[in-house]
């Protein structure tokens, strides 16, 4: 099997496992499901809850120098004037003019030109369609052989269609991808009716023009990153803690982008969850705080992995740098597809709190009591996906292993989740559902209950059965009430990793457990 | 002082209190604030996780029968159809005809047809505008002395205006409380333009009935509750994780109402996050399950309550239900401006199972392994206010108490927030700055920070200033490095609210807290 083969066959077992051990599902199924919408199953939401937790205790629970901060999704629309978001967070849109598919130029399939353009479409009946349609336009030198064309040369655009392979394409077409809405009494649908109504209408551009006018007053976006609250709570934040720079401020929450390209699977979605920190330290000290932070993220997406070597830190090239980043970082994992960011550590300099005093009239800077200097700090932005970090364990604890069992050998699906992350972090199983033992073991899971831990009680089905269905969703220990249990007080642990099994004091479990989790 | 007095003075303490320590601030601050949003500062997100945390923990961690579940806040429009939002979720709006006030028809003040109906207005000046209107529009029998009018009376409507009581007012109008934004690559804006140079253009309803057919295919809409998840949901998680009636699902998460009376600082506003659970039962438990919940969830808030008195539970009248609700209980909270709806808890029947199984086409029916039968399950729903729970707490906490001082008596302002939702949990501080007792407090905040205790070093100003900057947020233990643990490894431990101090083992510090945390 090819090794695209593969990887598309993990994603696709992967997506499987996700949806029926109750991870993830698509959003809305029962209605055919919503484009790149996803939502998280009761394993999926311990997981990302766990993830996000981990997050919170090393960026702010763990530090004097980090604070949190939960915005609203809804800013104000300046908010986005000022951070260039409104003007330039737009995709380069081209739509084929032979196949009619919409693409984003900066993802298509580069072509040099001059060179060979071979098309390819999904049936005979449409080639020949494709090309009456092209001679029809004026095109010459193309010839047909079942369901390719070839002929055609690649524009000077560098690009063709990532669909058919096509070089005729329209011009780029900027789309902005923040999510518009509008707030208040007033639905901006009636002005425009009354608008039309008005009657004496342009066209072209200024048709354009006045219907954005009537649209501008009410409309509202969907934040397109959780980063931009920091910039401007800044101050009230400073000052109410009494916060001393160098410092943080850390978010978690969705974002929303109206996404053109949604692919595999959670990495790339319209709706999506972040954990990002702004760090603000003083001019001359940016390249150290950034050193500190890209080794300091990398080492804890590593802490949790079974293979950190998948894991890498990338610099921006020069020409890769946003305009207003002096450097940046990805923070990259080896997906099944290929290498793909995970996190974003970059030097956002002064730009984004220069850009807000000067959209909104405040000053925007730190006051420095020992030194007695007053400055705008430079920025450090550890930028994080969390629902890209849940698809990243979920591939990173996918196992397939030989078993020998006394039935022969055969093979075990283990999430080799962290423990940490692990939905679930200890199944008590009664060995049958009788002689007290489901008894016992509803006291041993309450006794977990009362110390916050995510204990399941389990009795459905032969005990292998049920430690292979905790292998399968990542659950690191099991613990079973068994014969002996009823005379000595004694269950065996198992562990999900070795799969071996040890008689523990009854007594000692929630003590046992709690000292593995520290572990 | 009129009680209404102390109540709105009440109020703008405590939000000037969010704001100066870093509760709550006004979203989009110095951009002069978006109208009913707000940001969560670094005290404000601890208190809104702690409480959002013991929910989960009581609701899903403490139990054998309730799951979790995170689904996307982007869902299908046909969800929103089928639950009736989308053509029911709608407040009839009405203008004033004489200031333009535009308000909820619902929620204005009532006025029996024939009434006097006073109409008073700012100043005089504008008083002079609208009666020369009034009778203008061909209005009789009013007179203005100063800045009343009198002679009006109430209309069939039963209601006036809300701001200047005029009884002249606009048709009711029903308006959408859902926002609406598109998804996709394809602009409607485009669509209209396009369909505006088109020609030939329709106006009034069929006008309106066209703009919307436009808008249809791409609209996404923000969900204004996270319950419908759960229906549309229900039989992913049922499958995946091999529930068996009676179970539940819970999520928290954010929803958004684009409401027109935002009103008494977070209690209800446009963004604001919510914590439901639906639970799943068989008919003709359902009495029996609502009883169980709102009794359940009713001790639930009294738990982390200084006075448990002010919360109430209240059965809805038969006229107050919703069409599908066959039984309903508020528990409100005594605000200072009244009672409040801070949950309800309701009998939702089957109602939302078998709409979405008429929209969708599928299913939705629970198999009884047992009893070998087939049914819909009705379900009962408790459904809180998460940032309705941080404001109720935040206003049970608040007390200013008269103390005795070395100087006389002065009034120190007091957060007495249940040590579980405080934001922190304890503040270390070092008596002096030297003497090795910085470094001897950072020692002991890291200990903390290691067990995942939210702990605070704070060396600024004096210690009794120190102190009561603590009792201001809500800190419930104060710990403090003096000479005398320099010398015998001792630490004052001193309590929030009876300020009572006593002296404990440094090393068994975290050890205590613990405890305390834990009783």
């Amino acid at each position: 099997m090819s090794e695209r083969a593969v990887s598309d066959d993990l994603m696709k077992t992967i997506v499987s496992l996700c949806k029926r051990r109750g991870f993830v599902f698509q959003s809305s199924d029962i209605y055919g499901g919503l484009k790149s919408a996803y939502d998280y199953g009761p394993l999926g939401i311990e997981l990302k809850r766990n993830l996000m937790n981990e997050w919170w205790r090393a960026m702010v629970h763990s530090r004097e120098d980090v604070v949190g901060l939960d915005a609203s999704i809804v800013m104000h629309t300046k908010v986005w004037e000022a951070s260039g978001h409104l003007a330039g967070f737009r995709d380069p849109l081209v739509d084929c003019q032979v196949c009619k598919e919409r693409f984003r130029a900066d993802k298509a399939p580069k072509l040099a030109a001059g060179e060979p353009a071979p098309m390819a479409f999904a049936d005979k009946g449409r080639a020949k369609a494709a090309l009456a349609a092209l001679e029809q336009a004026g095109e010459t030198g193309l010839t047909r052989s079942k369901k390719a064309i070839r002929g055609a040369v690649g524009s000077e655009r560098g690009y063709v269609c990532p669909n058919c392979g096509s070089p005729f394409l329209s011009a780029e077409r900027a789309f902005n991808l923040m999510f518009r809405s509008s707030i208040g009494p007033v639905d901006p649908m009636g002005d425009i009716a009354a608008f039309i109504e008005g009657g004496d209408l342009p066209a072209g551009t200024e048709l354009r023009a006045r219907l954005e006018e009537l649209i501008r007053p009410s409309a509202v976006y969907l934040r397109p990153e959780t980063a931009q609250a920091m910039f401007v709570q800044f101050l009230n934040i400073q000052q109410s803690m009494g916060l001393k720079v160098p410092f943080g401020i850390a978010q978690m929450g969705k974002s929303f982008r109206n996404e053109i390209t949604v692919e595999h699977f959670t990495f790339r979605s319209c709706e999506f969850e972040q954990m990002e920190m702004e760090f603000f330290c003083e001019p001359g000290t940016d390249d150290t705080w950034l050193d500190y932070w890209k080794q300091a993220r990398m080492e804890w997406w590593q802490k949790f992995a079974n293979d950190p070597d998948k894991f890498r830190l990338r610099a921006h090239e020069p020409d890769e740098l946003a305009h207003y980043a002096k450097g940046c970082y990805d923070i990259e994992y080896l997906y099944p597809w290929g290498w793909g960011e995970l996190e974003g550590v970059a030097n956002r300099t002064d730009y984004d709190l220069q850009k807000h005093a000067k959209y909104s009239g405040s000053k925007l800077e730190y006051f420095d009591p020992v030194e007695r200097k007053r400055y705008t700090p430079f920025v450090i932005e550890p930028a994080a996906g969390a629902t890209r970090g849940v698809l990243t364990y979920l591939v990173d604890a996918y196992f397939e292993e030989e078993v020998v069992t006394q039935k022969g050998t055969d093979v075990r699906t283990v999430l080799k989740l962290h423990p940490q992350l692990a939905p679930i972090k200890v199944a008590v199983m009664p060995l049958v559902k009788k002689n007290g033992m489901p008894e016992k073991a509803r006291e041993v899971v309450e006794s977990f209950f009362q110390r916050g831990i995510n204990a399941k009680y389990d009795a459905q089905h032969a005990i292998g059965k049920r430690y292979r269905r905790h292998d399968e969703v990542g659950t690191p220990w099991c613990l079973t009430i068994d014969g002996q249990t009823m005379e000595d007080g004694t269950i065996t642990l198992r562990d999900r990793d070795t799969m071996e099994q040890r008689r523990i004091s009854i007594d000692n479990a929630v003590h046992e457990i709690e000292q593995l989790l520290r572990d």
